[in-house]
Formats: structure tokens, sequence, C-alpha cells
């Protein structure tokens, strides 16, 4: 067990920004919750897997929504409580831990919003070790646990309980409630036994997420070359670096869906890196070559401060290091593709895991 | 307390389609659920106001939806016993008796299917007194009582409960739902404690509907002018007599719209009536002048059979008569327009009453 404060949080943010590959919310917006939160609440203890008794039950908790919406609508921590205790109440069941679902700027630190309020202890893992922008590409659905029950609140005041029959029909449900409710929502949901929680989650991304925020904020401050680290900490390749020429931004289905085009510099002059994007980035290509794909992480960092630019804050003219790194392996198996692979996505190619596509390391 | 059977809600059946405006549903098929209810689970106890316990506790029963859906999506009964299930355990409260939330073909049906199978008696009552297009349209909207919670299952095992901060939210949250559900769910809504019945409910509207149809049925059968008993029974006015020329009709945001034009017959030649409809009809103008409007009732019946024809059955070359109605006298109130007078439904004109606008009787 150890106490997660202001100063931890915000590195949390910023290295959960990195892991959320573009999306999982803006990591400034998830440090002034967090500051909020903790300044009002006390630090929160975050334990590890192994300290997780076994008759605990555990409700995830995080929002929902297109990022592009959700800066602009601030949730205010206690439409996260109304899903959590909506939830509760449904299932009759008080709960003893939260956790994220996803690691992104903001919502690996809604959780601890919901549980600095609650007194509730959080869990050291997550659902996918980066964020994907549906709700059934959670490990759970990989191993039969149901994203359902689940709760969803809004800020003025609405809140629903969704009991679906599998987890894309939860995510589409899920979905239209929050186009109802304004493109953002608070939710509950893959309440979970501790006996699910080994093979249903993804271990110790916060200590990473953690680990990662710190480094890039060390190198920084020490005037170093901080989008240099990044790949090098998470195993993975530096794609690209160029200068951002187009970003073509649209909110769809609840989504935030982009295409950006990046002209190479320095050693990437005179080619172009496409992304494309659905909350978080999907595929990037360069020159009509695939240079990696989802489920491995494809990340962008400002080039000069290492910082993580999210999907909505994207814009012309930045300077941007393009990054992948690999995934959790059971991402990689034919049932983990089946979920967030890039054919699920309407991509016509296989996946080939980025250790294969570039020199990594 | 009556018991019903096949016989009496085939009667039903008839008369609620005509009291559904062109909505509500198909009264054929709502015939066939009903049998089907009925002969496997026996007679159905219908009580009136009067004779509920201060004890009662009340969920109201029906089917949401397009009609022109649900004419080709039949519910199995099991749906709304999922529904209704559903919301009782939410509310950890057995519901002590059901009722239809609107009198239509299919709706006023729909809680005899539940009733039959769950031994529950059915109230002679419903919240509209006709049918409506939208779920806040019902009485105890003008005496604060909420729609929410409220479940709402569909045929595939997918099921809500939605709990919003007022009834037009949860029409909102519901309509998505619906669309979600391929335009068709059975719900159970506005719970009911037996003191607000008698502000919310417009009482004997079953034993009316038993009492319309069997009439249009015996004048049918005795080769009389079933169309022109309708209006006199109802205190309304025969508006139109003439051979539909035109539908337009669209199934837009989970309901039927339609537009359509009546060229007139005998008295009527020379003119032509124009009916504008959202799952019910909504204004009826002949020539550019509005004859009659929401919330009074627009009905529409086969000239030669008395038999009420729903939107999603309106098409070129029938030959109708369109009769008016008086509404319920709270739908008239200031209140009462507000929620359903021509203005909520974008029409620039105030309500007048069918009595003032045309002799009646």
């Amino acid at each position: 067990m150890r106490l997660v404060d202001e100063r931890q949080l915000t590195d949390i943010a910023l290295g959960a920004g990195i892991l959320g590959t573009g999306g999982g919310g803006d990591p400034y917006i998830g440090t002034l919750l967090a500051r909020d939160a903790i300044r009002e609440h006390g630090p929160v203890e975050v334990v590890d897997l192994d300290e997780v008794p076994d008759d605990a039950f555990v409700i995830p908790s995080a929002m929902m929504g297109a990022p592009t919406v959700m800066v602009e609508k601030l949730p205010s921590g206690d439409e996260v409580v109304a899903a959590f205790r909506k939830l509760e109440r449904h299932l009759g069941q008080k709960a003893t831990h939260t956790m994220p679902i996803e690691i992104g700027g903001l919502n690996s630190v809604i959780p601890f919003c919901l549980a600095a309020r609650e007194r509730l202890p959080v869990i050291d893992a997550d659902l996918m070790g980066r964020a994907f922008p549906e709700l059934q590409m959670c490990m759970p659905t990989l191993f039969g646990g149901k994203a359902a029950p689940m709760a969803i609140a809004d800020d003025k005041g609405n809140a629903s309980i969704i009991d679906a029959i599998d987890n894309r029909w939860t995510e589409r449900l899920a979905r239209s409630q929050t186009i109802d409710m304004g493109c953002a929502a608070l939710i509950g949901l893959y309440p979970l036994a501790a006996a699910r929680l080994r093979d249903c989650t993804i271990p110790n991304t916060l200590r990473m997420a953690e680990e990662l925020g710190r480094l890039v904020r060390e190198t920084r401050e020490a005037h170093g070359d901080p989008a240099a680290v990044v790949p090098k900490y998470l195993g993975g390749v530096q794609l690209f670096k160029g200068k951002v020429v187009d970003v073509h931004r649209r909110t769809e289905g609840g989504f935030a869906r982009a295409e950006v085009r990046i002209e190479g510099l320095h050693d990437d002059a005179g080619t172009t890196l496409r992304l494309q994007t659905q909350n978080e980035h999907l595929v990037a290509e360069r020159d009509g070559e695939v240079l990696a794909s989802v489920p491995d992480l494809i990340i962008v960092l400002d080039s000069e401060t290492g910082q993580p630019i999210t999907t909505e804050d994207l814009r012309y003219g930045f300077r941007v290091t393009v990054v992948a790194a690999p995934c959790d392996p059971r991402w990689r198996t034919e049932a983990g593709l089946e979920v967030v692979g890039p054919r699920y996505f309407g991509y016509d190619f296989d996946f080939v895991p980025i250790e294969e596509r570039a020199k990594v390391g």
C-alpha cells in the first residue's frame, strides 16, 4: 500500500497521458481534478494486485465521451460518485475498491476523484494497459467478464443502469446515453470479484504511468530530450519527427475522429506521416506504408517538452515526435485482435507487432 | 372486478385502436398477442379505480417505438415481463397491479400480456386517455408524477433502468435506447402509489374502448354504418370523407412521421384534407384551414368497415372517414397544452377545442 498525493498524481496524469495514445482525456484536466480532490479529501491509498483481499469487490470508474467535449465540460467529481453509488445500490453490494478502466490523462485520475471522496483504495491496475475508444475493449471481454451492469450519470442529475447481453451491446447503449447526456458522462462498470483481477487487469500501470511521467518531467527539468526517453522506457520506437500540417477533426457518433498529416523534419524530411484517430490514434502510415497500428500504442509528443498531445489538442504547426510501443501481449492473441485489432476498426490489413515492423528500443 | 377474456380483449383492441388516433400500435397485432396470452394463462382480472386498495403499488407497462417497426417485430410477451421484473427489483418492491400508459390498439393490450403471465390485475384506466407519441405526455407529468425510474427491455435480452431528472429527459434517454434496441422495446414506467391514481389517470378507458369496439363490430355485423357511430359515441364530429392520395412517411428519431393527403368525396368533393402525424395524428387541415389538432383526438377510419387505420397502415386509395373528438379536459388546461398542445409539436397556432371549431355530436 502507498499513499498518492498531489505531486504523484500529477506525474501519473502526465505518464498516463502518454500511454493514453491521444485519448483518455487531457492530462492537464486530470491534474486539476486530482489536485482539487486531494486538497479537499487528502491523499489516496493505492494497493497492488497482491494486496487485494479475496473478498474484495471492485467497481472501476471512468469518464466516457468525446474528449473534444470533455475538455469543455469538466466533471465536478459528484457525477462519478453518483454513478458509483447507483451501481452499488443496483447490485446491492458495496464496493471495497475502485480502479481505472484505462490509462489516459484524465481517466487514470477519475478513480482518484472518487476514491478521495469515498475513502476507498485504488488498485494499481487497469483494464486496457493504454486507452481504447470503446467500452468492450477491456481485458475482461477476452475472459468472459461483463461490463454490465454499468451505471452512467451526467452533470444534470440523470443516471441509468445498463444491463446488456454482451460488452458490445453495453458500449452501444452507453454510447447513445453519453450522446444524450452531452457527449460526456461518468460511468461505473465491469464490477469484478477479487478472483477475476489476475485475468482481467493489466497490473502496475499506475506505477508505470507515474515513473514515466516523472522521467519525462525530470528530463525536461534537466534540459534533456524528454521525447527521446519515452520509446526507451516503453521498449518502443521513434516512428517520425515532423510538423503537423493538417488536422481534419469531427465529433461523430459520440467519438472524436480525426485524420492528421505530419510533414517530416530532420531525418524524416520529404516524407509525410498520416495518423487516423477515433479518440485514440489507431494507425500511423508513412507515404501509404503502415508503420504501426492498434492494438500497439501510437503516441504523439511535443518534440521539445515531451508533453503528450491529445487528439483534441493536435493542431497545425505543432512540432511532434511520434512514438510506437508494444501493447499488452494478450491484445495480440487472436481473441484480442478480434476486439481491438485493425480489422475491427475497419482497416483491411493484419496486425504486425511493432517489434517486427521496426528496430525497437 | 371483472374477468376479461379473448372476445372482450378483441373489442378492447378495436376500440383502443380508434382512441389511439393512428398510434399506439395495430389492433390486429394487439389481438393476436392478447389471444395468445389468454389462451395460455386464462382470463385477466380488471378492476376499477375505486376497487384498488390503499396499499396498492402500480407499474404501468407498454411498448415503445416506431409503430412501423413494431408491426414487423412482434414482442413475445417475455420482454414486457423482463422490463417489469427489472423495475420491481430495482425499486425493491413488488407491484400489485399494472395498467396501460395509453389507449392504443397494441398498447391497451400489452398490460394484459403481462398480467396474464404474472397473475396480476389490470386497472381500468390509463395515463393519456388516448395515445400520444412521447413518454412525458402522461397525466402524471401535470401533477408532479415521475416516469422514472423506468425499465426498458428488448427481444435480445438487453435491459436498462433509466432514472432521469424529469419526464422529458426520461423520454429522451429512453428514445435512444429504443432506437438502439431496433426501434421497438418494452417498458415499465410511472410507478404509482394508490394515492396518486385519481390525479394521474384517466379512469374507465378500457371499458370505454371495449364498448366502442363492440359498438363498431356489432354495427358492422348488422350492415350499418360503423364509421358513423364513432363520432356519436365519442361526442365528436365527422371532419371529412375522402380517398387517400398521398402518404409521405419516414421513420425518424425513433418515430414514425407522416404527412397524408386525402381528397374529398361526397360532400367534401373538391377539397383536400392534410394530416400531420408523429406516431399519432397531430393536425388535420382542410385547404390550409386547421380543422382539429392535438390534444383533441383525430381518428382515421375505413369508411366501409369503421376499422381504425394506423399511421403505418395508411396508404394510397384507402377510402377513409376522419373523425375528431374531445380529449380529457385536463389536457386543455394551460399546463396540459404546454405538454401536448400544438405549439409543443412545433405548430404556430393556439389550440381550439373541437366543440368550438365544429358542430359536435
